[in-house]
């Protein structure tokens, strides 16, 4: 059967009907008052969104091009960069800061832990004059599904006094994530996460302390340069021709998303997360985050069961049932597979994605009390409702 | 009336229905094997486009962020660069160069001039000690609707031995560009053009005497990193998250124009622009471009008759004719307006824009011979049928 793909992959993430109509149709004129009022309320609800009153940039690029954007304006050669790495896309602000020209020193934990706050005060503590200039680090990876501590970690990262620059994409409408309030230099976050969103566009926001440093920042970016682009956040424009239908769409979801009520997203994204870990548990499979306390809300990494190889059980439950999860990364791939309940996702789909896996474990021979994974999906939602 | 917006601007331009549509499908996978064949075509299709065998890499990113994975894997500070400058978009070239620390060297003609070959051969000529490693230079001028004659500028270039980077943004797809017999070491485009669909996209591809200079590039793009970027072309993937509805969108955009056939695209943009410039005339104003053999077959810069303002003729011929065409920019801005016929235009839509553009001008009480207009556009597109 055509047309039934749903996607439980960490993004791109299922994009609600009225965002897909308001996508197609045709564009409008990027220098035009109609687009400038499209813009307008995206700059301030992206404010909400990033829980912040400083600028939000979006750029039409996906989440990488933000990570460039936020090293790009504040890396000079030499400069000494902390990369807390717990996965693939940690590692890939140490690539990029070294693409810069930066001296990167990684602090990296095993695939499915988090950062300890404790480690990163001990390593900061001993840089006694204050060689560090930026730490970066991941809120939710997405590659493990662990989120960190970002507050807590933060906090210590401006005691320091280092710039805090924080990947946000795949936690930003999905998870508590206050710039503001914890004090983050710099945050980013990509579109087809929990923006309910196609992939196409990215988000920055930087404090004044950030954009201070950027100021002295040699041959930065001239496409994703701050400058640039913060003087059209005032402008109601944009510093180049933007993926219009993009914004257009976006503009739709974040209506949407206001309707909801962020704590409500982010009550619904721990719900649906806290089933689908329940149900995979009672099924008797692992998971691949031991410390439920940084499991994250928005992706869960399971283990196959033994005899069972994750591309089989990926290939059955996207035959048999047209729903797709990923596999690991890099030395993940095959270890684990990754369900994800990102943006547009329902307490429905946690029943739907547990009770087709159940169907594609039995299929597959794995013995295990069939209707059980259901059941603690089930018993979870009613818990949290 | 709502939704009757017709855009004859040099971009977003209109675009087909069908690609809409298949624009608002469900995003899929960016790892999935039906995304692999989607890419896969692209990638092949965009050869066509480019006249060229060397790969074209497809950026999630706006024309500019193409310029930018130009320059910015091909300069090293200190780098000289000349930039022919013969419009804004020629200067973005010298920017962005500025921007990676490269030594610019501006030849710059008046707007709605052509660059002179003779003139850039004296400029080379003495060069003696070959220092100028780049020479950079813009297809179609979309601030002047101006054409270079890129391939004997290239042929020059080549002889004194720089690197020609080519602007085809609003060439490709509309305009004969052709990179390999041309010679042209860098050409890049972008999507919301003569491609038909909306922007979001854009694409670069490189000689190998390109690629081998940009092997000897300090501080890369990332995001824009050739290497990542042509590894992922081998692979039909990409190596971000790509804006996957607008892959799928250009798709079925190339399919369409294969279709049509290069060569009748090219035919058809020149005859559309003559009966706009010949309608233009007729109607007693006057072109931007007095040198009809340069005069751009994608837009036409037009001057408003004296006593009536370009504002007052863009909001008549909007809010009468729900039609959109473009003002000057920068020191250009309320001297002229431009009137693009880029991707999906049809013979039809010379009528509608001169005959609407008739209509504008009497109203706000221009003296001329209504009628003229549209007769010469019918005219000049049955001589050129």
């Amino acid at each position: 059967m055509k047309d039934k793909t749903f996607l439980m992959i960490p993004g791109p993430t299922p994009v609600p009907e009225s965002v897909l109509l308001s996508m197609a149709k045709h564009p409008i004129g990027h220098r035009s008052t109609e687009f400038s009022a499209v813009l307008k309320r995206v700059y301030e609800d992206m404010k909400l969104l990033f829980q912040t009153k400083n600028d939000v940039l979006v750029f039409t690029a996906s989440g990488t091009g933000a990570m460039e954007a936020a090293i790009f304006n504040l890396v000079n050669p030499g400069d000494k960069v902390l990369s807390l790495v717990i996965g693939n896309f940690g590692e890939r602000w140490a690539k990029i800061s070294e693409m810069k020209g930066a001296v990167v020193t990684r602090y990296t934990v095993d695939p499915g832990c988090a950062i300890d706050p404790a480690e990163v005060k001990k390593i900061l503590d001993a840089d006694v004059n204050k060689e560090y200039k930026i730490v970066t680090l991941t809120h939710n990876e997405t590659a493990t599904g662990v989120t960190n501590d970002v507050e807590s970690i933060v906090k210590i990262i401006r005691e320091h006094g280092a710039l805090s620059v924080v990947d946000g994409v795949t936690s930003l409408g999905a998870l508590p994530c206050k710039m503001d309030e914890w004090g983050i230099d710099v945050l980013i976050s990509g579109s087809q996460k929990g923006f309910m969103i196609p992939p196409g566009l990215s988000f920055l926001a930087a404090s004044e302390r950030a954009i201070k440093v950027s100021e002295e920042c040699a041959n930065p970016s001239f496409y994703f340069n701050w400058k640039q682009n913060r003087k059209s956040v005032l402008d109601a424009s944009t510093a180049w021709t933007p993926a219009v239908n993009l914004f257009v769409a976006l503009d739709t979801a974040l209506q949407m998303m206001k309707e909801e009520g962020l704590e409500n997203i982010w009550a619904r994204h721990a719900r649906i997360a806290s089933a689908i870990r329940a149900g995979v548990k009672a099924i008797g499979l692992e998971l691949l985050v031991k410390d439920e306390k940084v499991a994250s809300n928005a992706i869960t990494a399971v283990l196959p069961p033994e005899g069972i190889s994750v591309p089989d059980i990926r290939k059955t439950i996207k035959k048999d049932f047209d729903i797709v999860v990923a596999n690991g990364q890099k030395e993940l791939k095959d270890k684990i597979f990754r369900i994800g309940n990102l943006g547009f996702v329902s307490d429905r789909d946690a029943i739907t994605a547990i009770g087709s896996l159940e169907a594609s474990l039995y299929k597959l021979g794995y013995k295990f009390e069939l209707g059980a994974g259901v059941a603690a999906v089930i018993k979870t939602l009613a818990e949290k409702a």
